[in-house]
């Protein structure tokens, strides 16, 4: 059985702490937040204590994972702290976005020798996943080509804009860019990155881009194409879709009812999932169970800090090609580490 | 090159015109039709002569195949007229209504040794073949179910439905018991049949039947589904679905775009195509491509007189059994005959 | 916070456990079970006491539910017990296969007053009931008839076809007759049922039917297809499609993910979801919400043992149908009864 | 009745020489080529003359348009001369890729105003024309994304390929040049392009490009994604996605037959046509409708030259970035025409 410590009542907390009740080998132990009132209401929903302070909770010897759902610059201070407390840690993406602050991170997950996961969570969509498994199977032989489409239906709300500028590369398309290491086991040689403001100055009062393609270049040769939006009216598209010398393989989206309309002026169906946490439901409850597999066998959690590390660096590639409109290129030495693939 | 004399410029003689005068391999030499304007103007788009006359038509020895678009219950004369003029013979279906005329025909088809095609078109609609041609091939196994859906966007005019009552079976279903026959090669032993008038007074006024279902028990013990409506609003509605030990086939509708519309309230498609002229214009080619071979080889046209007295046979049964509200068993001898498999 | 005594942990028990130790207002307290052993380990679980002795059970005070998951012959009786003891009731379906037994029961019902709800999950599917919706907001007008597919992937074991001939429809077409009653808002008239055995002597080796068709008439005059069959190898193969004045609806299967293969072959997708299990694991979950919430509000729950004894008349007259090839009439005063829209 | 005189027997030139036949106001009445047995073959299968002089059949003036079939460097002279005869022009894109000739035959052609019409056909493919139709009648708002598959089954034989190096850019990918110009009434002002060689030796051996992905920022800021490959083992893949303010539209391939096979092993469909004769059948002759109906009621023909021009602008500037690897701007002064909407 391992206990949790979860910090962060937000979003993605709940979700988190419902998914660990539910898991057979789980509990919630501890549930921490500046909020004392929210952290207390979670608690109380499964049996957990609740503070404000992560040192009382970290101070309980059963606790054996912490699990991270705070805002993104809180991330790395949280992470060293579980580290050296000695629980391990899941931890939301990103772990920073100041690319130093990741580096300190690592060098001290390295010392305290911590079981380390940064939740990139659609490496666990069954869809995506069996993608995986048919490029691994040799289905399409070598990947050629990958494009995928990454939208979501509204744009943040202004404050987190604010906070986290070309958030489209670094919260959104962060995502699709760890997907794109995972699936063609390859590394990005090269990135050029294109972005518009195409929501009005009501809903995108910042300016901050809020539509953006991006075409990568990976070692192997293959080209990889990543498009976004935040305003996709019929719901979150997710799409992956890779081309090789034998075929392709498209995994598609998912629509609450498998109801067809036929009627005098067409066929309907629904639109599609509204949100990531319908479309995702089950890959948070799948890499949340594999974490706790491979603490439970004393293995390596699936994604580790450099996954991290390597998806930042591609974002801030992205940035600075949409800021200046050139090519940008990796580091030499960027290759794909061996992986232990989830 | 095999010269054609069509008889009936009606609703479908000017498409079997068109395509005859489309393929390599015939000529269209004459348009007959009682309505002698009808049938110069038909003539005249495609070079060919005209006549009120059938014998005119008949004694021009250049002509080798007379196609047969009239009403039903001329089709028999006709037959028996082109027949010992020599011609080969291409008849729209049904052969007639009645059994006994039905089989006088077959009399003088057997005497003359005259090569004839009745024209279910459905045989040679690609999707239709591919699902035969699947069956065949053994995919699904032994055939154990098989359900047609066959629905008509509207209902024929009143007068047509007054000089045709139960034309739900004797005109529309008569398609699906060929097509039962013909894609399990096998016969039916039984038929039941339950029908409905749901069209209003409007739409339907003689209260004949505008939706029906039947219920037919093969020899070989499979079941069959069929059901038709003659007010599918979305498009003529023609689905095929064979279930057998290792699986299923289903030939599903065409639709005249592959545009896929997302939109805020659902995801939509077009309406299908809207009536057999659409749907089923590549098989009206086909059929009269394999006619043509057919005679051009000396072999027997695919789809003979004996095929369209069984589908009436069935018909008939289907109308007696919603009348009386029996179950009607199909006479004993009933097996299917060796095809040649168009 | 409603308690519940589950009885039996054979097949669909452990579900149904899992189901309310996940509801928010629910807990499971008690475990029933002839074998203690099982009883045991399944209460051990969540934290419920087990017992082989339904009284002792229904002696606790704290239990407001029974939830019935033993085999069909049981049923009635601990029906029966668990409403003299002033328990809701949560039954497993068919409340009984003898139409006295179930009277007889309903009489206890009435007379104690007991919530009892029958367990027609299907009802719950989001894509069923988005169709349920579709059809009651008049998108299709009236309907004008209906086609359901009801296919399993494999026959039951030898000794449960043998403790229920005629499954076919006892135990599997019931479902469907439910949700005919259910969807339609409207009363069977009419029953015409055919059968066949298509499984070899090894896997049926009862030549219990493994395959069947069944048309009903409806009070209305829509018409009503339903097929079944036991060894769908492509998955559970679940299809409901109405047809009405103003269009169609067709409630498709869902399967294990979204992945298209493209190869040079052809496209391939998964198969369906292997069981019901899978397919109907939202519907288990939502049924148990309905309940408890309609215990909760004191309101009746959603499916009441009239609707039980309904479905079962049907598959009565279906089995009769099929033994005597006749069609069978169902009483002329069967109408639909005003349920409660669950 | 159109007199049509087609140049060059190869590829391309028999499909339409077939559909100028089928055309009911068109003829065929010269067929020219320098391989006189080619020309007078095809020229007897439609009762046309045939010359190796295209001078001969220029000087009947019967012959109001002519039709170029040839290779691409040989259009702009053959357009020059058919346009000093008088007749008005219908050409296979490209006009040629040189874009001095190009303009200079632009000068011919307002000289003499010459009725000029070339050939890409996809505008006229009933589902990329829905897609055109729903984004003009603003279905989707503002366009924001475009993304475009482009794939063919194969490369060009090699002395194909060494006759036009980048022919991925020349050949292919100038059909969707047009296509994003067409689509969203705009002009790029930015390509981006990235190649690569996927093919073994022996298929591409002159390592010309048989992979690419093209990035186009558009006037408007919408931003353009075109992807290709000459392996597309599945069939011909083409497909148009529009992604905008208020929805999506996706234009989606075709598949032979409507065929669903059901199998333990999961479902399998057709997989796409296998190239353009097939998947643009209908775009041909419809091309060709649209031309004849605009010479015969004396409107310029809906494509016209500066829209081959600008189409080979953006493949030469394709090819530069591809070389150089930096952006390439389009001249300030680009801004969409306005075209005839066809």
């Amino acid at each position: 059985m391992l206990e949790f410590c979860l910090v962060g009542c937000g979003f993605i907390g709940p979700l988190h702490a419902a998914n660990i009740a539910a898991h057979p080998a789980a509990r919630l132990a501890w549930v921490v937040d500046l909020d004392a009132t929210a952290a207390g209401t979670l608690a109380a929903k499964y049996g957990a204590q609740s503070t404000a302070s992560l040192e009382a909770a970290l101070a309980d010897p059963a606790v054996g994972a912490v699990m991270i759902c705070t805002p993104p610059r809180t991330h790395a201070a949280i992470i060293e702290r579980a580290a050296r407390a000695g629980k391990a840690v899941f931890c939301e993406k990103p772990v920073d976005l100041d690319m130093g602050r990741v580096d300190a991170c690592a060098a001290v997950l390295a010392t305290t020798r911590t079981p380390f996961f940064v939740a990139f969570n659609r490496r666990f969509d069954p869809s995506h996943r069996a993608l995986f498994d048919a490029i691994r199977a040799g289905e399409i032989g070598r990947p050629e080509m990958l494009v995928l489409s990454s939208r979501d239906p509204e744009i943040s709300p202004p404050d987190y804009v604010a906070a986290m500028p070309y958030g489209i590369f670094y919260d959104t398309m962060i995502h699709d860019f760890d997907m794109v290491r995972w699936l063609l086991a390859d590394e990005p040689v090269e990135v050029v990155a294109r972005t518009a403001c195409m929501l009005d100055a009501n809903e995108n009062p910042h300016r901050d881009p809020d539509t953006a393609m991006v075409m990568l270049r990976m070692a192997s040769g293959a080209l990889v194409h990543v498009n976004s939006s935040f305003r996709a009216v019929y719901g979150y598209d997710q799409r992956i879709e890779a081309f090789g010398e034998k075929g392709m393989l498209i995994s598609r989206n998912r629509q609450p009812t498998m109801l067809e309309r036929y009627a005098a002026d067409g066929i309907r169906q629904d639109p599609l999932l509204r949100f990531f946490i319908e479309r995702y439901a089950e890959s948070y409850a799948l890499e949340l169970d594999d974490f706790i597999r491979a603490i439970d066998e004393g293995q390596a959690p699936a994604i580790n800090l450099e996954d991290g590390r390597r998806a930042l660096q591609i974002a801030e590639a992205a940035v600075a090609s949409a800021k200046s409109g050139a090519p940008v290129s990796l580091p030499a030495d960027s290759r794909n580490v061996g992986q232990r693939l989830p």
